[in-house]
């Protein structure tokens, strides 16, 4: 019996993701060895890595020129490693600034150029995204972050610019059709649409590399892990393994285009009972409503604690919301079934009955 | 039926650290989630990150000074996060060039500050750890490779120094009873001898930090790990739980003591056939022998690819050398048992006997 996994990240898989890995841990492919245990360098982790990258591939439908990369470190390394990468000591680069991690990312570049802060929506505790910015045509790149999960805000359509686009998906990779040829670096945190913790998926042009004229590190230079096919160093051999079977699992649901039917189900069924029930309110502006966390408060706070109670009996697990929002943050990545959802709005219908 | 995996790393874990972790990917300790679906800020996992910081100061004995880090990245980040945390840019770093894997972390230092090669064996393709070489008594501190895998050689003293001590213990951390409080940092992939690849294990002395006067990036500023208890962002969950369950094993097996014992008796026995079989003969000089990798090659090499495939059709896995010195490497980490030993050892005999 599984519980409703609500959780923002790590988060919830599918179960037949797990029972492969499972089993793989005490026999991979019938090699005699765990996974744990192979070689990177062998045939059988080869395959495996060649898997993910080809559908990562296949399911964003990528031209050519971007390389697919399986990295240690976390989006949080990539805050860094993009400016080092891409940013010259006199350049600007133009950040949107839409919350937490925004904000992590533009602290980061600071230290190897000029950042220039497009767009904010800071002094509503970015409960929006911004929509009137500029950014000059000078800039080395413009970096958003496509969904926030701390706020529960979400781009709906990509800005228009002519400069080089960065994104941030960590939050909402793969959980909808986009044209991510329009990018030119996507990077995103395996752990919640696509796999588990411990390494993170960059996808570059490379035609966007070798431009900056100061030196690298050679673990944090992209084109290392380029030249030696993500292999580099050791890489995360499990952790690509779970996000290959992921993936394999997200295509044969029928793929991004796929998981945007399911997840704007899942997340209307939510906000329909958030704006009908009287007793829970929205915290997002309505145009910019996440489709993967979904964030919402009550209007009588001294209820919050034993709706959360009453939650945990029903198995609902995950749903406390972050500190800076406070209430409740249900988030409706990928892997979670609609029937959890609909396990949630009975159980939100059902305290608020017993309130009214 | 398990194979003999002599693999380089990743390597062999113990049995039982496999079944526990089959299990806790389809439910962790009765939580209803898999260990892949927890949150890493959830009692759960805090418990699992707590049992392996502290099993770690338990079994290596650490001074209080010291702060265990599970990071990110391999050990290839820690070749530049070192010089970057702890070289200035006008500071002398020493270091022993025992290998591929020395070098590559004098390569980054060389990006940070000065380095002072003491003491190297290139010359003699690294067939042994040098003997001879002074420190400057300004050196920031001396780096060595405790183990070096590919070539099988191995420091059987640490070197008595005035400076910090600094060791890359990848290879045989936890292989044997060292006086862990002599260093100043250590660092160690877990995919040998202490886990799965997806996770380091840093430890370093406090008193050590905040002497450069470079601006550090946050992730790789090991103030910013100390401060968040190892959580400064998401971490690798599954390997850092993978290494606490080995680290479990390896404490009742009774700790680095016993490992050195049976890791004795394992290198004892091969290197004792490798020295009478007259079909094999070893590449390190005796006295720098490694117990955890032992490289030897044939005198026929015509016959190196026989003796592969019959060592295949025995089930014995991971025996090829690197190709930087040839022939074989067997590698006896703490996980691989002595049966498997005498299995490799049974199948020299035999190979031996059918070509005299």
């Amino acid at each position: 019996m599984k519980v409703h996994n609500f959780n923002a990240g790590p988060s919830i898989l599918p179960n037949e993701v797990l029972y492969k890995a499972s089993k793989a841990l005490i026999d991979f492919e019938g090699s005699g060895m765990s996974i744990l245990e192979i070689g990177h360098r062998t045939p059988l982790f080869q395959a495996v890595l060649d898997e993910a990258r080809d559908l990562v591939k296949e399911l964003m439908q990528l031209e050519d020129d971007f390389e697919v990369l399986y990295l240690h470190g976390g989006a949080t390394t990539q805050f860094m490693q993009i400016p080092l990468n891409l940013l010259e000591n006199d350049g600007t680069a133009s950040y949107i600034d839409t919350g937490v991690w925004s904000n992590k990312a533009i602290k980061e570049a600071k230290q190897y150029g000029f950042v220039d802060v497009a767009g904010s929506s800071k002094d509503s505790n970015y409960n929006h995204i911004p929509k009137q910015f500029s950014v000059s045509p000078k800039s080395t790149y413009l970096h958003i972050t496509t969904n926030n999960t701390i706020y529960g805000t979400q781009w709906q359509k990509m800005p228009e610019t002519d400069v080089p686009l960065i994104a941030d998906m960590s939050s909402d990779i793969l959980s909808r059709s986009l044209d991510f040829n329009k990018f030119t670096l996507i990077y995103a945190g395996a752990q919640k649409n696509m796999g588990a913790a411990g390494t993170t998926l960059v996808i570059v042009r490379k035609s966007a590399l070798g431009k900056v004229t100061r030196k690298i590190p050679t673990i944090l230079d992209y084109r290392n892990h380029i030249e030696n096919g993500s292999m580099l160093n050791t890489p995360p051999v499990f952790a690509i393994y779970i996000s290959m079977l992921t993936l394999r699992w997200l295509k044969e649901q029928g793929g991004a285009a796929a998981m945007e039917i399911e997840n704007e189900k899942k997340a209307g069924l939510l906000y329909n009972e958030i704006d009908q029930n009287p007793l829970f309110r929205g915290t997002a502006q309505k145009e910019d409503r996440s489709r993967m966390n979904v964030s919402f408060i009550m209007d009588k706070p001294e209820l919050e604690e034993e709706f959360l109670k009453f939650c945990k009996k029903e198995d609902i697990v995950g749903i406390k919301g972050h500190r800076l929002v406070g209430g409740f943050r249900a988030s409706l990545y990928n892997a979670l079934p609609y029937e959890s959802v609909e396990v949630l709005v009975e159980a939100m219908k059902y305290f608020s009955l017993k309130k009214a």
